[in-house]
């Protein structure tokens, strides 16, 4: 038996295909495209493949996307004034600040950058104004990686309700959402962490696995219920040859691979994962181009809403 | 065996008597008084006692308690009148809008009210942005029933991190909280519902079981594993005869209260599990009298806090 493959990189594909026609429906009643301002201070080489794929992602499904680069240099204020000169200017529907920012700023430069962003603007979904709507059930921006993930379950025909869900990871920006997320669903919920004991054991309890720790390799085949869907949403940068060879049986292609390029990307789901599920996504190709996808709905929804109801 | 009885009455008592000094001391300090404004519309019974008991647990711990009463023919704009001369009075910290609004005010005034009140003096902790601070595990005022849970594990010594607590109901104003409250201290944590399969199963599996449903009875013997805590958060009134005689053994002196009195209050954990818990909530005198005292505990933190940064 072998795992589905849950494509995600298609389905993001597809839903980008799906927003061309809203998108141009949007600008031939309000005159305008949905428009998103992304900031990107300094000059982290990761954050600048983010960014120029939001970038690109924006304009393929007809928005306008405005980027703004500051120096690693800039302060915290300037990082505050860019946000504040975008919560009042009527034109711009969604705000998204890339993480990380420079370390100089100070380790809370980050929140206070978040609970600047108007929440009307907040298409991350990270405010806490966002995360309370969102933990009520009530109309809101919904974190990105976790509403891709029911996005992908619902489109795959996965159902939820009555199931039994185990979150492994409690981060604000996925695992707290998603186990929210699972439990508006109707599913039973477990949230799992560094301090469960006997994890393998309540992983195995689930009909659905979400696994967002960052741990290469952590969910491994007794962790999972025979035919169980599991979701990845780890993406490990590996470069350690002895785990790069924990992971894969010699002669694999992903071997070769590491080989030639001394690094690769893996999920928080050990390959060997794929033998035992029933639905698996795939690290990369997964849960990633999804974010991104779930970006561009929350830009469009932003835009709606707020010719709809005209704050923030 | 036989359950240790968790005493909410006496630690609620504990906890009044501690705020005494800590009040005693905001006073001198600022010159004035931590002071909570609290607004029953209607005359609903139930709340005209509740209300009352608020009224006395603040006054009795030295604070302002100002009791503003409309009557049920007030419209939602009178009462959001109400609370907006509240938010920016100067002199009030807290603010409580006694449930339920008269039905004629529509189905959403309730959370329109509390929208308009002032986070900083969200003393109930139900507005979005509280219980969004709340989820990021960042400082805010936390739902009073849920907060006086985790005071009572922690003052009965009953460890929480590490441990699986289950808790059943997913409410806006207890479980949900509950849950987000047990998983910062590290606990394991399943959300159970209306929609789980084998409630039983999952609950046995708990260190510590919350039931928050509303539903009388409902957790059986079999819900429990032997020893686990388990907090009853229900108060049923119940006054079928039938389901009275399910909950006692027949003699048992609540049910001659129940035939003096026609009713009486039940929780939602069957009395045939004090058998096999090894630690239990009574109804009354349980969580019930801890919400209380967790409010007056809120206030003066709102009071403090507004002081410290003045907001709001």
């Amino acid at each position: 038996m072998s795992a589905r493959t849950l494509d995600g990189q298609a389905l993001a594909a597809r839903i980008q295909q799906e927003l061309i026609p809203q998108v141009e429906a949007f600008k031939h009643t309000h005159g305008r495209p949905p428009a998103l301002g992304i900031l990107l201070v300094g000059d982290d080489p990761a954050s600048d493949v983010y960014v120029r794929n939001k970038v690109r992602s924006g304009r393929e499904a007809g928005m306008r996307v405005d980027m703004l680069r500051m120096p690693a240099t800039a302060t915290l204020r300037d990082t505050l004034t860019a946000v504040e000169a975008w919560n009042v200017d009527d034109a711009i529907d969604g705000i998204l600040v890339q993480s990380p920012l420079p370390a100089a700023m100070g380790h809370d430069a980050e929140q206070q950058v978040i609970d600047t962003i108007a929440p009307a603007k907040d298409v991350d979904g990270f405010g806490a104004f966002s995360v309370g709507m969102l933990v009520q059930n009530r109309p809101t921006l919904v974190a990105c990686t976790p509403s891709g993930v029911i996005e992908l379950l619902d489109r795959e025909g996965i159902p939820i309700a009555g199931q039994h869900a185990v979150v492994i990871g409690r981060s604000d920006i996925v695992g707290k959402p998603m186990a929210i997320l699972l439990l508006h669903r109707d599913a039973t919920v477990t949230i799992c962490h560094s301090r469960t004991r006997n994890l393998a054991e309540e992983a195995r309890r689930a009909d659905i696995v979400v696994a967002a720790v960052g741990r290469p390799g952590l969910v491994r085949r007794d962790f999972v219920k025979p035919g169980a869907t599991v979701i990845d949403v780890g993406i490990n940068r590996v470069d350690d040859p002895d785990l790069a060879a924990s992971l894969f049986p010699a002669g694999h292609p992903r071997l070769e691979t590491f080989r030639k390029k001394g690094a690769f990307l893996v999920g928080d789901v050990h390959p060997e994962v794929e033998a035992v599920a029933g639905a698996l996504t795939p690290v990369p190709g997964g849960v990633g181009p999804l974010t991104i996808a779930m970006l561009m709905k929350n830009t469009l929804k932003a835009a709606q809403s707020r010719v709809a109801v005209p704050v923030g």
